[in-house]
């Protein structure tokens, strides 16, 4: 039986297990640097993608699902480290509704400014802050549709990597580009690269509607209540706005910058 | 003291508030077409719009916003009938994150196919099916902001009371024009209207960016996970289909109905 090579963890005091566990929380995930992904279609994308698994996880008796079980054995093949979870232990690590009974360990991958390039009709996406790792995966899903660059998040955004982020951005960590920088870092670089840099604000000075863009461009954003702070709208070469109607002030920070990202990329082509 | 004058409900079995209770289920909504909102900026906006609220309820140890106290006492003084709950009873309806000690019970509201006025550039929005209620309240928030005239729930689409839709609606509920009809009465009503059916579909014929309708007009959408089925695809006067980059295969559904109703709306312009 093959499933005997890889070994069964199943005291929630393995280190193997409390590992796992560890990488729930931020300081975890800092520490070493690595993260966790869970479900069918979160493994078989980053494998698809070479990002380099370092460790998978299975439940056979949950992983039912005949494609999740191709998956699970083509990466035992491939020599990734491998173990097997009960059922139990696994609950405390699903956040899914209906836990598909497989998972892995990643590395994370962080890109530095300096290594971006800023191509002629380029767009990017710049997150000065998010409340809510839901919200920011949603939205790095979002940006890699419309074909953003690169994401580059700023001071206060919350870790992507957290569990409910990388759930929401349905695979979209493993191909983006993320940097972390700070607002000094950020527009240095806008400048240097030559990078207009649009701000997205209720009060914004064009109407997204019928903005031009001068290219190559970077959106930026800010969070779900305050919006973008006045440090930042000041280094803004434009501002955009949505037009409301209705009595409505303002839109989910996942739509509006999808919104405006499609509006923006639409008009390169 | 004011206070006295409206009643103190502590024990959980108070009729009053085993009420309350009820609406957090869908069959306790059907059986008497109410609902409950909750937090200042909700009951603020109902009351507001002139929403008739039939009941507030209110933690005065819990409600320590300035707006929200003064908010309690005007609805108080307007003869609306009053409670007030133990902090105990509360947490047993709140789904906030920081509970602001304040909410209502409100009459469902909705229209008929044969009441909506559909004029000459009216947006309509069509829901055939959404999997999850927050979803649903996102899309209704967005669906007001981008100026739809009205919301067509057809079928399968879950119920548009349910607290995490009430929640994520931001209030839009209180103004949308809502209405529950099959497929078969909303293709007629199109018809009928000279409304054009624009289903969102990725393997739409038209890419968004360069699509121009004819208005009146529907954007009909399906569920997160199946999309439209074959039988509104069908029905369909276009398709439209949002084009993506990267290896993303879909939006959030959300994200996908902001991005394409605010394209439309805006060049109706």
């Amino acid at each position: 039986m093959h499933e005997e090579k890889y070994p069964l963890v199943s005291h929630p005091h393995d280190p193997r297990f409390t590992f796992l566990r560890s990488l729930q929380s931020a300081s975890g995930r800092i520490k070493s640097g690595k993260y966790l992904i869970e479900g069918i279609r979160h493994v078989s994308r980053c494998f698809e993608q070479r990002v380099p698994v370092e460790l998978m996880f299975e439940i056979p008796s949950i992983l039912s699902n005949p494609f999740g079980q191709r998956l699970a054995r083509r990466i035992r093949q491939s020599k990734v480290p491998c173990i097997r979870l009960t059922p139990h232990l696994y609950q405390q690590l699903s956040l899914a509704a209906e836990p598909q009974g497989i998972g892995a360990v990643v590395r994370q991958r962080w890109h530095e400014l300096s290594s971006l390039k800023v191509t002629r009709d380029s767009l990017w996406l710049a997150i000065e802050s998010i409340d809510q790792p839901g919200n920011l995966g949603t939205i790095l899903r979002t940006a890699e549709a419309a074909g953003v660059s690169g994401v580059l998040l700023l001071d206060s955004v919350p870790d992507p990597w957290d569990p409910a982020c990388v759930r929401a951005s349905m695979g979209s960590l493993f191909s983006q580009r993320l940097v972390r920088c700070d607002i000094r870092e950020f527009t240095a670089w806008a400048r240097r690269s030559g990078v207009a840099v649009v701000a997205s604000s209720p009060r914004g000075l064009f109407d997204f509607n019928v903005f031009r863009c001068r290219w190559p461009a970077a959106l930026l954003i800010g969070s779900e209540r305050s919006g973008l702070s006045d440090q930042l709208l000041d280094v803004a070469d434009f501002s955009l706005r949505i037009p409301m109607r209705g009595d409505c002030d303002s839109l989910n920070v996942a739509v509006a910058t999808g919104v405006l990202l499609f509006a923006l990329s639409g008009r390169r082509q």
